[in-house]
C-alpha cells in the first residue's frame, strides 16, 4: 500500500516507517524536525543518538533493500500538505506530526497557542487535502487516552449509548482532558468526527496510551535507532523512570502515584498501527480505537522498574514522591475498554519486564551522556504556574 | 462595575455596550473591525447604516452623558489582549470578538483555519490575561446553542448526570456541532472548562440561540444603530427572512425547514447578558447557561414572518424551500433546558410578532439599499463543496 507518514522523524514515526517498509508498503514521510529543535531548546536531546533523516533513510536502504522517501516540510502550511499528498498519492496517511508534549503546552501562553495552532491546523490541512485529493484515503490519526480524562464510569471506544430523562441516543463520549496538549487532541478528534459526517472521510482515530521502550525488531542497527527522550518535558513516565534507575537517582513519582494510565511498548504501538492499516474502517466510517496493552498505576510502574533493575543490576533503586506538577486526580476509577484492536488480532508482544530489561541494557550504553542530562529530568513545568507574563 | 467588551463594534457588542453604560457600568471596548471588513469582502455591508466607532462613541456621550472607552486592536495578538486588560482593569469581560459566521467557516480551508485560529487563540489569550492580571474577573464567553447539535435526548445546561454500566458520574454533555465555526465554539468551551479546573477562573459560558432584531431601547438615534446583516454569510435566519419579505423576494427555507433552533431578540440577548453580569457564578465556578427565548422550527418562523408582513403591509410573501446548503438533520428531536436565566429573573421582553413588525419598519427605510443587496442573500456557500483547492 502507498502510505504517507506525517511526522516520520519522531519516536513512533521512524519506528513505524521501518516496520511498514519491511512489510512491503511504499512509505513516504514528511517532517520539519520540530521535536529535534524543541528538545534542544530545553537543553536536552535524544538520549540514544539518532542519525539525520538522510542517513537513516540510506542506512535503512542498505540494510533492508527498502526505500523510504522523505520530504522536509511543515504541514501546518497547507501548500506543503497538499504538495506532499499529491507527490505520494497515499492510500493511507498516519498523522503523527503534532506537538506531542503535555508539559510543553503548559509552560505558558506562547506554548499553549503554539500547541493549538500546530495540532489543529495540521489536522485541518490533512482533512481538506484528503477531501480534495483522495476522499477514499484512510486517515489514521494518533490521539491519546488522555482525551477521556478519568471519569467515574467505564470509558468506551469513542461512543456510548446513554439514556437521559427516559430517551436514548448514541453520542460521543464526553472528553475531559488534563493539559492544553491533551485538549488539542480532543479538538482534533471532534474535527475529524465532523469531517467524516460532512464528507464521509474514512478515519481511524487512535486513543493511544503512553508508549515506552527503546526499540522494535526492525531497529537492528544503531544507525536505525529512533529517538528516546528522558527530560521532564519531552520524556514520558516509564521512559523517565528507566533513565533514572540507570543514572542512580530516585524515580520521581508525581504525587501519590495512584494515577492510572494505559501503557504499551513501542513494539506494540507500531504493531497496532500496522493492524489498523490492514483492518481499515468501512467506507464512510469514523472509528475510534483505544490503543494500549494494559493500564497501570504510576506507583506500580515505578516499583516494577525498581524490581527489574535491582534484579538484573543489583544495588538499590529509590522511589520518591514529588509534588505533582500537574492538575489531575490522584485517586480515581479507571476502566477503559479496548476490544477493537483485540478483534483485529492484537496480542501484546512481550511482557513489560522483558521490555524494561532491554531498555536498561540499551540505556546503559549511554550512561555518561545520561549523567550529563540528569538535571533536565526533574519536573519544573508546573500546571499551576503556567503564565503569559513573559510576553 | 468596570466592564470590558471584546468585539464592541459587533451586532451584539455595540447594543450591549450602550445598555451596560446606561446601567451605570464603566464600559471599555476593543475591536479590530474584522466583521466590517469580512462583510465588505462578500459584496455586502450592514443594511442599516452604522457610524464609525469614533462617531458612535461621541454620539452616545452626547445623548446619554456616558463615556464608552474604545481601543482599536486585535486580541488574537496576546500583547493587545494584555494591554487592553491592563488599561481597563475589568471586573468582568465579555468575549464577543470571534469569527461568528458558520457559512464563512465552511467556504474552504483558508476560512476554516482562520476561524480556528481567531476563535481559539483569542479565547486562550483572554484565559491567560485573566489568570495573570486578575484571576477574580468574571469571564462571560458567548458560545452557541449549536455546540450541542440535535441529540435525540434532552439538552441540559452544559453538564448532566449519567449512568453507564451501573456507575454514575456528572460529565460535560457531549457536543456535536454542525460547522467549523460551531466546533470552534465547542473547543473554546472545552478550553474554558479546563482553565476553570486549572486555576479556578470564574466563567459564564453562554450557549446562545440565534439573535434577531434591529434595535434595543437604548438605540434611540440613528447614529447609535447597531449593524444588521442580511447576506447568506453574515446574516442569520430570521433577519434574512425579514429582509426577503421587505424586498419582495421569496423567503428561502433551507431544506424542509423542520430544523428547530433556539431564538431570542436582540433586546432579550442584551438583557440576558446584563443579568449574568449581575448574577455572577460563585468563586471558582464554571457555569454553562443556555440563552434563548424559545425554540422554533425554521418553517414556522418563515410562516410567522409571512403572516406579520402580509397583515401589516398587505401583498403576498412567498416561502420557498431551497436545497439545504448545510449538512444537518432536518427532522429531529429538540428539547434544550433553560432554567438558569429564568432563575436570574429573565422574562422575554416582548412577543416575536411585535419585534418582527419593528424590524419590518426599520428595514423598510432602507429598501433601496436592500434591493441593491438582494443578490447576496441566496445561499452559495455549500458545506459539501468546501475545499482548499484554490490555495
Amino acid at each position: 500500500m502507498r502510505v504517507l507518514i506525517l511526522g516520520i522523524d519522531g519516536y513512533i514515526g521512524w519506528a513505524l516507517a521501518q516496520k511498514l517498509a519491511k512489510e512491503g508498503h511504499e512509505v513516504t514521510g514528511v517532517d520539519n524536525f520540530y521535536t529535534r529543535r524543541r528538545v534542544r531548546e530545553v537543553g536536552s536531546g535524544s538520549l540514544i543518538p539518532i542519525a539525520t533523516m538522510k542517513n537513516r533513510v540510506s542506512k535503512f536502504l542498505e540494510f533492508s533493500g527498502k526505500e523510504i522517501i522523505f520530504y522536509r516540510g511543515n504541514i501546518v502550511d497547507p501548500k506543503v500538505m497538499y504538495s506532499v499528498f499529491r507527490e505520494s498519492d497515499p492510500e493511507a496517511v498516519y498523522h503523527l506530526a503534532e506537538q506531542r508534549s503535555a508539559p510543553y503546552s503548559m509552560i505558558g501562553l506562547k506554548q499553549a497557542n503554539e500547541t493549538l495552532r500546530t495540532n489543529l491546523i495540521s489536522t485541518m490541512n490533512l482533512i481538506y487535502a484528503s477531501k480534495d485529493l483522495n476522499p477514499d484515503v484512510h486517515i489514521i490519526k494518533i490521539g491519546t487516552m488522555g482525551e477521556y480524562g478519568t471519569p467515574n464510569i467505564d470509558i468506551p471506544e469513542g461512543f456510548f449509548e446513554i439514556e437521559f430523562h427516559g430517551r436514548k441516543d448514541t453520542l460521543p463520549f464526553p472528553r475531559n482532558a488534563g493539559s492544553w496538549y491533551h485538549w488539542s487532541k480532543v479538538h482534533d478528534s471532534n474535527n475529524l468526527m465532523f469531517a467524516n459526517r460532512l464528507w464521509g472521510l474514512k478515519i481511524t482515530d487512535i486513543m493511544q496510551g503512553v508508549v515506552y521502550g527503546t526499540r522494535t525488531k526492525e531497529i537492528s542497527e544503531s544507525g536505525l535507532n529512533t529517538r528516546f527522550d528522558i527530560d521532564e518535558i519531552w520524556g514520558t513516565a516509564l521512559n523517565r523512570f528507566v533513565a533514572q534507575a540507570v543514572s542512580g537517582i530516585p524515580l520521581t513519582v508525581y504525587g501519590k502515584g495512584n494515577q492510572k494510565r494505559g501503557f504499551l511498548s513501542l513494539t506494540d504501538s507500531v504493531n497496532c498501527l500496522s493492524l489498523v492499516l490492514n483492518h481499515p474502517p468501512k467506507d464512510g466510517e469514523y472509528r475510534v480505537v483505544n490503543q494500549f496493552e494494559d493500564y497501570y498505576s504510576i506507583i506500580n510502574l515505578a516499583s516494577t522498574v525498581k524490581d527489574v533493575y535491582e534484579e538484573s543490576y543489583g544495588g538499590e533503586v529509590k522511589v520518591e514522591h514529588v509534588n505533582n506538577p500537574r492538575v489531575e486526580a490522584e485517586d480515581h476509577y479507571y476502566n477503559p475498554e479496548r476490544a477493537k484492536l483485540r478483534e483485529m488480532g492484537y496480542r501484546p508482544s512481550g511482557n513489560m519486564r522483558e521490555v524494561l530489561r532491554e531498555m536498561i541494557d540499551d540505556i546503559s550504553e549511554y550512561k555518561q551522556r545520561l549523567l550529563s542530562l540528569r538535571d533536565v529530568i526533574m519536573p519544573r513545568t508546573r500546571w499551576k504556574e503556567s503564565s503569559g507574563n513573559s510576553l
